[in-house]
């Protein structure tokens, strides 16, 4: 570690990563290598010697980058977005030229406080109740991901329950959701030893938009109750990962809460939007809930990973995943004057990843945030009237958010047939490299999936982006 | 996402980074906050304009890194090292910039090709068995954390043995290791639903200096059967958190594979010394094993997080850990002609981590990174004689890699009286800022740790460190 290298070096990086970004609607997309690619073209061994800067580069632009799919292309569409930005960028740079490993408290105290008061920062800008502020018995944390938000929650509501009922009813405890629940429950239901039987995919369907009926969750919990089934903990989402669609919070948590189960909501994807006024009311009823998470990694500028959980009782956690070692101890530690991260996730070591967070929300500020939230937003609606236009498309769901869930109609109503010239269309719009989207399944029908998100995405990417599907739709209409 | 604004501040923060540097040794090593001083510094709430990178940078400088525990320090010798070098931090740059979530092969395939290939290249610098590699059956993932890779391969051997038992056995489950092993092993029992009674810490003894010995773990395992009970699972550790301690592999082993049950090796901090020929003698007998860990981010010159676990048999984690919702398939999944990473750990997202293993690999080379390697042990050994010269002062357990166990020795033998000694030399040390070192019990004997590892650290930094402990040794002596 020379700090003149690492200056020249990183000047160098900085200029390849600003130059990537000013080239970035060069690439296809979606990566159009073969698998195997890579080994193909690099040594089976590590050099015994160093190599310069100018080789690794090289290979990156020659060898990397051609198998890079590039979520921040502005003609990114797929999945949810997983944003990039100037200050998200700072952050984590930031963070890796400190890179320190903040498990406890004394291993930075500025990682633990700053992520405490960030997270406070962002519970008030959602409007979230008091009870998840850090002030209270509850706070909020950065995990990586909304999988491993979800499977700490459902950690500390197991072993709360079991405290209760005795460790050997595992058996009993039965988790419920709907069946546009992200699959990351079930793996944590899987990792938690939750007996897959006791997991409960509740069906949600178009008459709802795909939100859970409250009248379908509380027959579940009552059939299970009368036959000694023990229901401990429900998750509701704000925003599917299939079709953005918003669980009924209040009505649900009633249900929950009468029934002492644990309330999650995964709120990964459209959390962010909650941030605008006119959005908040997506997320009413939050006052019933357990836990809450929102992924800044997806669609609030901040780089991957940040995943944003806030708990009310921040004890359930802790009882669950904490660890006392004699070579982590020390005198804040042991006098409870400090909150010690490891002991609210699943790893010991942790990056300072609040640094990220607290620049974007400082260098772009709330009101420029809701903009880019709204602007994104706008494209999407827009995105929606150009399908709607189009006799030979539909519009398959209620948009909400910047998700557009849409088909392409076939000639004959057959959906067997129906599904297949989807399929058909999403491979070779993907195939041109020039825009890249991903489908799902709605009721058995292969739906195409348009998320607006990339920071980069003007209203010239999306006419761009319709322009290719329907000429492919068309091509493809000709030959069945 | 401005290109170049990212170019303009990207420079900026290259150099404040750089300058920190330049700086570092100015800075108390271990923070001298008290705690919630940081919510004293900061407004209550997110800002609602934006502010400029000047106010920002000014904050960290004034507000952030006064909370900061140098971890790059030269004078850090606490816990184990965490390494940054400029290798890694440009590899955590670009991926930053990249900001790509690599679940699938298909989100990047050189994100999962590269992470294979670099990870091949890791274990043939460890001689690690061909097994290990990923074009057989085996392969290697880079998990965040060891607590992470210890978790998974748990998961994986819990359900590999309850697909045979039936899941209702869970709680005959048991799981061996010394009581030297890193607590994240009893987390993950935790997690998986291990019932904390089937958690068997034998005991390790100063003498086989803290290694643990087969006969221990024969008894134990023939006990267990004998009651009925199911061993499932055992790991040993090369290099353990408290004293460096090896387990024997091959003895172990060959009690491990003979009874059935998954062997996981922690070399989490000694793996790295393992690619010097004269220190690879520590893990023979790895052969036996079924899966190996090793943190390139302690001493490995690569920023954390970068925890390397190897497996035998890929097909284990995959049936654990894998989920297959209809949005993430793909034809490269669907056809099984890639390998998707999701199926290998906890969360869904992951970042492209193997580029800096890369670039660390390829900008500095093996030998370089054998020497680098060899200059700490160099220095430990340095610090081991200073500390053996000095009547005042014990070495307490043999030195093998870059730690050094050591302790004051009390004017009258009293054992409590010595512990007192030790934990009030220890606090006023790291008082001073001038060092950071950190402790253990061994034997329930508190002993001081002093691990060799920051990339910056110095033969001057080893004779300054010692006479700060020696000075401030007098001072106590004088008091009691």
């Amino acid at each position: 570690m020379d700090s003149e290298q690492l200056r020249e070096y990183g000047h160098k990086m900085v200029d390849f990563i600003a130059d990537y970004y000013n080239n970035i609607e060069n690439f296809p997309v979606l990566s159009q290598v073969q698998p195997g690619y890579l080994r193909k073209l690099l040594p089976d061994t590590a050099p015994a010697h160093s190599e310069t800067l100018e080789d690794v580069l090289e290979d990156v632009q020659k060898k990397i980058l051609p198998g890079v799919t590039h979520w921040q292309s502005p003609d990114y569409f797929a999945y949810f977005p997983s944003n990039s930005s100037v200050a998200g960028f700072l952050g984590e740079m930031l963070s890796a030229g400190i890179n320190m490993v903040g498990f406890s408290w004394i291993t930075s105290p500025a990682a633990t406080e700053l992520e405490m008061i960030v997270l406070d920062w962002l519970a008030k800008a959602l409007k979230l109740p008091d009870e998840f502020l850090s002030t209270g018995q509850g706070g909020g944390v950065i995990q990586g991901t909304a999988s491993e938000a979800v499977l700490v929650v459902l950690l500390a509501a197991r072993d709360n329950v079991l405290r209760r009922v005795g460790k050997d009813a595992i058996d009993k405890l039965v988790v419920y959701c709907s069946d546009q629940t992200h699959c990351s429950l079930q793996k944590a239901c899987q990792i938690g030893g939750i007996h897959p039987e006791n997991f409960r995919m509740l069906k949600a369907d178009p008459s709802s938009d795909y939100a859970l009926s409250p009248d379908t969750l509380s027959e579940a919990v009552s059939h299970d109750m009368a036959t000694g089934l023990i229901p401990f903990f429900f998750c509701a989402t704000i925003g599917t990962t299939s079709s953005t669609a918003v669980d009924p919070l209040l009505a649900l948590g009633k249900i929950a809460k009468s029934n002492n189960m644990w309330f999650h909501v995964d709120a990964a994807y459209a959390g962010s939007a909650c941030i605008c006024p006119e959005y908040r009311h997506y997320i009413n009823g939050v006052e019933e809930v357990d836990s809450f998470n929102m992924n800044a990694h997806k669609w609030f500028l901040t780089n991957f990973d940040c995943s944003a959980l806030w708990v009310k009782d921040r004890s359930a956690l802790i009882q669950s995943l904490s660890t006392n070692p004699e070579y982590l101890k020390n005198k804040a530690s042991q006098g409870n004057l400090v909150v010690d991260y490891k002991d609210w996730q699943i790893p010991l070591g942790r990056r300072f990843r609040s640094l990220k967070l607290w620049m974007v929300l400082r260098l772009y500020g709330l009101e420029k945030l809701q903009a880019y939230i709204r602007n994104h937003i706008e494209l999407a609606k827009l995105f929606e009237e150009l399908v709607a236009q189009d006799q030979r498309f539909e519009i398959v769901t209620t948009r909400k958010f910047s998700l557009v869930c849409f088909r392409l109609l076939p000639l004959q109503s057959n959906e067997d047939y129906a599904n297949k010239l989807n399929h058909d269309l999403l491979d070779v719009v993907n195939s041109t490299g020039k825009l890249f989207i991903s489908h799902t399944l709605l009721s058995d029908r292969y739906i195409l999936r348009f998320a607006v998100g990339a920071p980069l995405t003007e209203e010239k990417h999306i006419i761009a982006a319709w322009k290719v599907l329907q000429d492919e739709a068309a091509t493809l209409l000709s030959k069945y």
